[in-house]
């Protein structure tokens, strides 16, 4: 343990630098795009020396809130959160409209599985039936922004992803078979650090957070269609209820 | 489909086994680490055969809600997280009925604040104009569960924390200015690390990550009375809308 680390009340000190850093932020000191002071100045202006500056530095720059720009300086990341809104009718690509030029969901895999007990309850199946289960990632303008695993009963939508494919929508794939409309019946919201697959699928850096969403979409007689547990990375994204 | 699975009504033995261990955890027959009966007693007690009652654990721990530990027993699980449901009417101590015994808001103090640009917005103020301000941590059965600061317009509340230390209740404390009923207008929800202070509020580890909901209570005509910033240990609670 470095000295800096036992400072103050027992809490790291390029903890407290990295929180007065994000207060600055919150608080509006510091623009998106603003350049940080030096590390020189920081360590003047925190009494610590710049290993703990850097340190402090490298933790925000994990979290999103910073970016280092190599021989240029560390600076506020413009990264503009999405806000995703969830509502009776949720439609991923109708709530970012406004907020990115494109989005695009890539179908990484489909396949048939036994529903859990989690999957049949939300769909009203017996644990054990048949379900499709599709696994995708979406980006706007080209950053992965939503890892999603949905689940429908096979019985009712055998060739769901094959029509998915052909129709490139959720939407029109849920028309194709009779349902014009859905509505969300249940979001359940959590958040947790990513694992190592939505790591690597969603370009992010060990120890970000992920924003995890269980949801049902229902016909509106609140029939349940399709169960999804979606994974947003919570640097760029948030849920607008 | 089992026989067990046709009971009552027409809901599942298992499901009714597993409801039932559900209350007597949430309802503090079982606690955190007690060990569940053996199969063979939970078998008698439920008129059930063991296959069944099985099925009922292993639900139960695929919902995180028991461990079974391999020779020894099956066990409830020490985290449990609440589930807080966000909707039109979002009331804290309500939505955590059943879930805990006794919910607490303790008050760590209030100021009168001028608006940042964010909390003007919110409320519909002009930047800058004087606000009231509150800080809070609850707790539900002693476990701290979420750090709040609210705001709500000096004008129109200005003895707001004094109504609310004598009243212990926001709901009352509306209700004493002329709002019998408030409605969620607007829940924003994001998600990061917790800082210092939340850490030591929360009785956190460093590392650990909160939930963040932004949320807007306004009057049924759509006037907002209060703005709230609440952090939610991720760990021990979950959003529902």
């Amino acid at each position: 343990m470095t000295k800096s680390q036992s400072a103050a009340g027992g809490v790291a000190l390029w903890r407290q630098i990295a929180d007065a850093i994000r207060l600055d932020i919150v608080g509006g000191k510091l623009a998106n795009g603003d350049q940080l002071p030096t590390e020189a100045l920081l360590a003047e202006r925190f009494s610590a020396n710049r290993h703990t500056v850097r340190h402090a530095l490298a933790v925000l720059a994990e979290e999103g809130v910073v970016i280092a720009e190599q021989g240029r300086g560390t600076f506020v990341k413009s990264i503009r959160r999405l806000s995703y809104p969830i509502g009776k009718r949720t439609r991923f690509r109708e709530g970012l409209k406004g907020q990115a030029n494109t989005v695009v969901t890539n179908t990484l895999g489909d396949r048939i599985d036994n529903a859990s007990a989690q999957v049949a309850e939300a769909l009203g199946l017996k644990p054990g039936a048949k379900v499709v289960r599709l696994e995708a990632v979406s980006l706007a303008d080209g950053v992965p922004l939503s890892r999603s695993t949905t689940w429908l009963a096979y019985r009712q939508f055998p060739d769901f992803a094959a029509r998915l494919t052909e129709l490139n929508s959720i939407t029109r794939a849920f028309e194709s078979y009779g349902f014009p409309d859905y509505v969300r019946a249940m979001t359940r919201i959590s958040a947790r650090h990513a694992d190592v697959e939505e790591t690597r699928l969603l370009g992010l850096a060990p120890g970000a957070i992920v924003l995890v969403s269980e949801a049902v979409n229902a016909d509106p007689e609140g029939n349940p269609l399709s169960y999804a547990l979606s994974r947003f990375p919570a640097e760029r994204m948030e849920l607008v209820v």
